[in-house]
């Protein structure tokens, strides 16, 4: 383990610690909201997880010299919507998953209407959280703007309807496979790097150098996904592993082999930590967190 | 019929048309949207309806004094909220209906995994559209801050729940009963209000009038929609009718009877135009609008 390897963990770690804190009050029990929601909503945003969406979120304010402080009611609405995409994703309508972060997923314990409505409230709570929480208002509808976008029709909804079309169906080109994961996962990601520079008064080309890096990072992210589900074990991921093989889904390694696959993911990293060379010194933490992705086995 | 029920079809027939286009053009064909996505929340959001919560936005915004036109996103954006639940609600796991609008639901058409889909990805384009094209940032802000607190797990889907919960089982409270419509669909009609009031730059006071109008008129609509299934007409209605009753859901008939309903629902219209007298002759429409509620047929 390289010394910046070490560094990232502690850092990840600490602001881990901190955003969970911050999500917790956010799905406390208050007044008006039916218990048995309140507690499905935490069930699965409490259910531990990287949380590599919200670390974004603040390494991104703090490389555009922002303070994290700030930041951290847009890093919580990320996770929200992270977090409601993945239980709806789970549905039995959808990729019929039991399992989770190594417990029960939220339809298996709560039921498939609660389930449903569980992912509707996070999404809805998300834009709540950026919306009150973040300042000033031109910041705030900017950064919902972002996240919309990023989630919507054209960003996350379109990719995972995209996923689904292209299950069982013989799919043989990279290019479509990185049109769905662009998409499904990868606006997402650039778009936690955009608010986190937005709160942090970014320029224009500042935000693009972190967007830019963020889909090339999103792409590196979703080839070790694909080879941990080769290659990784059950008990370190919490989930079924080579469930995308048996389901005919297409992945990097059934469409490129495993070399190349962890070739072109080692590609996107340097491409990434191309983007934010500018930032210097303030751009270390991302960059060692860009290597990290690489290296993880869960 | 008066000569202001007329004039206020008129009003509505025109407003719901210029709705409707605005509606037509948020959804169309765009880069990187699946056209079965697209397709399938086309399907809903212009299968007709009322288009009562977006005239909602239009008069309030009128009534305080502010231009219509600036208006019409906000009032696009609730009407997305709006199908998105209604796709959401008639999904198996929940209401399961077929019928909606007098056409099969959206999950009969498109699937369940589209149709859940289909709703996340127009409750995404409503703070997409309200955060983007509201101006200035501040007021976009409010907005999106309104909509998610009367969307979200204190609002429109805890009132979803409650009501999910309480079939079946003997409720026989008009305060359990109340509460579930305040906020199932009350606080969404309110919200309407004030988004088109934010829009007008209307007063804190102001603001509060038409949130209570909103509310009133909001739990009338309910008490007249629950009439309706009872002794309304299929034809009208474009759904089935007598459904409430054969699922044992609690209704304001079956719980007071017909006659004391259609009282409750009077006193809310009286108590609705009261909240906005101040307004005079800015505010008739509105007035108009609300005794048209205990009238309709559909």
């Amino acid at each position: 383990m390289s010394v910046s390897t070490a560094a990232i963990i502690d850092t990840c770690h600490a602001l881990r610690e901190r955003v969970n804190a911050r999500l917790e009050k956010y799905v406390e029990q208050q007044p008006g909201v039916p218990q048995r929601l309140q507690e499905a909503m935490a069930y699965s945003l409490l259910a531990g997880g990287k949380r590599l969406r919200p670390i974004l979120v603040l390494l991104s304010c703090e490389a555009c010299g922002g303070q994290a402080e700030a930041a951290f009611p847009a890093a919580c609405a990320i996770e929200m919507v992270h977090t409601y995409s993945l239980i709806h994703d789970d549905l039995p309508a959808m990729d019929n998953d039991d399992l989770r972060r190594g417990r029960p997923t939220n339809h298996v314990v709560y039921g498939e209407a609660l389930a449903i409505l569980a992912g509707d409230g996070l999404l809805t709570l998300a834009f709540d959280v950026l919306s009150r929480d973040v300042t000033p208002g031109e910041t705030a509808a900017a950064c919902c703007a972002d996240l919309a976008r990023a989630a919507g029709m054209a960003g996350m909804v379109g990719g995972q309807v995209a996923d689904l079309e292209a299950e069982g169906r013989t799919v043989s080109s990279i290019e479509e496979l990185e049109g769905i994961h662009r998409r499904k996962t990868g606006a997402l990601l650039a778009c936690a790097l955009t608010l986190g520079a937005r709160i942090a008064k970014a320029s224009n080309e500042d935000l693009h150098r972190l967007a830019s890096f963020g889909r090339c990072l999103g792409l590196a992210f979703q080839i070790t996904d694909d080879l941990l589900d080769v290659c990784g074990s059950p008990q370190n991921l919490g989930k079924a592993v080579q469930k995308d093989a048996s389901r005919g889904k297409l992945t990097y390694p059934s469409l490129l082999g495993e070399e190349a696959s962890l070739l072109r993911a080692q590609c996107q990293v340097v491409e990434a930590c191309k983007w934010i060379e500018p930032f210097g010194e303030r751009g270390r933490r991302l960059e060692s967190l860009a290597q990290f992705v690489l290296e993880r086995d869960h």
